[in-house]
């Protein structure tokens, strides 16, 4: 039986890479596995992949009791697919907060707090004396530039900057031009609809007993995007209606000045002042410096929950 | 500030030989680390430590909000120190199922399905170029002997056996001969009083809605021990009373013949009919060939939970 190896749902760069990489390792090490996607590729990650020649993996609806899988980029079962929990989970590969996830039994479970799923793998390839081709360099490579936005995020570790440098080497390109390509690529939001903008990088995380969907869109150009605002505000409540969202926080990160410009809409949106000590006007809010979801959005938005229960 | 270090309640050798040596390791790491323990120690490892001149850890009662902290032979929080969800944990390094487990932040978090904790460290000192002493040696072979049962149990892998061999040689002992003496100094339930053996190597596990106690005791005389069943009944139910278990199984294993006799008291105890095709004889049944509590008991009685609401 072959295992499912997939990232989270709303795919970005390093969830589609990690995925195929790690399905390569495991075949490597003389293991049936398979690369899967759980949505649409992003713009950025079609640029990758593009670049570097690789097959978009299939997509997979939801998995079941006869499934044994493996998990890159992701832990929690309501980012992962549908019914994950039915699933033999064999292993995960990953570097966020480890929250709802449970298993029945031991697996291989490996975390770590570096910026990017690939900056794990490349050790994994060292340490099992898998040698790391051309492709999949390039695959790891575009994968640490997305999630580290070229080495500028602070989610971005000694470990990722090595590890980039390396596979870069190995890919034989020039990582400060491709990068800057390839995260041009996805940073257009001309083309793109409204309902695409705030589902296309968006993650559900249960805060105290709020329901909290924090979507993120990386742009070269905050104007072009804030020009729509009206019509993303309207489009949020819908969705938070629909999906029963106690806040929706949109993130449009500026890549290239590393601030982000936030939308907040719920009843609690207020908790955005504390988190970032900022004053909210009509929903929205600068947030210098901030850049990373998973560094500086959620756990600080989790701690001004916190506190307000206290 | 030092991280402070620990294994799970009711601390087993591998819990307690983990921490001591986990923190070693951080030390060597350049980091400020220290190992605690959450209980008194049981006899299997007071004879361990003794044997290779280690001193006990200190008493930890809670953490708090200030406390970094590194797990280790463990992750769900019910099983781990009082205030658990307050701290910061860094890391966790483990070989158990993944369950009741959260943080915030990003975090180092290694489990692997091996048969100790033990196994995983050595791994780490090699990675990490630490040099495994004699007394590192000789406390993760106690490890290993103590989850494995001397290689016996199915938990065991090819990596525990080469692990277990290698330390022999670091430490100079032949293993076979150590352990079998240092499984049988806690094997003696004589002197043990009947609240000692419910609860001295006792878990708890959240199985669907049933709050369920696993204890086990490993003897060299199964008559022993149910000469007491009377009384030994009796103090479970009083136990289950006080803190409201639903189910309270007690696995008394003969690590001679590699079999288990369990007790299991609650109004759902048919459970244990189900997860081994046995029949209770008053609330009793003998488990041929099982061993294990984390590879045989729970991921059966987890089963079979989950059939009956099915």
């Amino acid at each position: 039986m072959t295992v499912k190896v997939f990232g989270h749902k709303n795919p970005d760069t390093d969830t589609i890479t990690s995925a195929i990489v790690a399905a390569i390792i495991e075949r490597e090490l003389g293991k049936e596995a398979t690369a899967y996607r759980l949505g649409d590729l992003n713009k950025e990650t079609e640029y990758a992949l593009n670049y570097f020649n690789v097959e978009t993996p299939e997509l997979l609806d939801s998995v079941n009791s006869d499934d044994e899988v493996m998990l890159v980029d992701h832990n929690e079962f309501q980012q992962s697919a549908d019914g994950i929990d039915k699933a033999t989970i064999i292993s995960v590969i990953d570097h966020h907060r480890v929250a709802n996830f449970e298993t029945n039994a031991p697996l291989y479970f490996r975390a770590e707090p570096v910026g990017c799923t690939a900056t794990i793998l490349n050790k994994i390839c060292k340490e099992n004396n898998v040698t790391v081709t051309k492709e999949m360099a390039g695959l790891m490579m575009s994968a640490i530039i997305s999630d580290t936005l070229l080495l500028k995020s602070p989610t971005t570790t000694t470990e990722d900057e090595e590890a980039l440098h390396e596979l870069a080497t190995i890919a034989d390109v020039n990582y400060d031009h491709y990068g800057l390509e390839m995260l041009k690529a996805g940073a257009s939001t001309k083309d793109k609809s409204t309902q695409a903008l705030i589902t296309g990088d968006a993650k559900t995380f249960e805060m105290g007993d709020n329901s909290v969907r924090i979507a993120q869109v990386n742009v070269v150009d905050l104007n072009e995007l804030f020009e729509r605002k009206e019509e993303i505000v309207d489009e949020i409540k819908k969705e938070s209606d629909r999906e029963k969202y106690d806040l929706f926080i949109l993130v449009v990160t500026d890549i290239l000045a590393s601030d982000s410009r936030v939308i907040a809409i719920g009843e609690n949106n207020k908790v955005i002042e504390r988190a970032f000590d900022v004053a909210l006007d009509d929903n929205e809010a600068l947030l210098t410096g901030v850049v990373s979801r998973k560094k500086q959005v959620v756990p600080n938005i989790e701690k001004a929950f916190q506190s307000l229960y206290e």
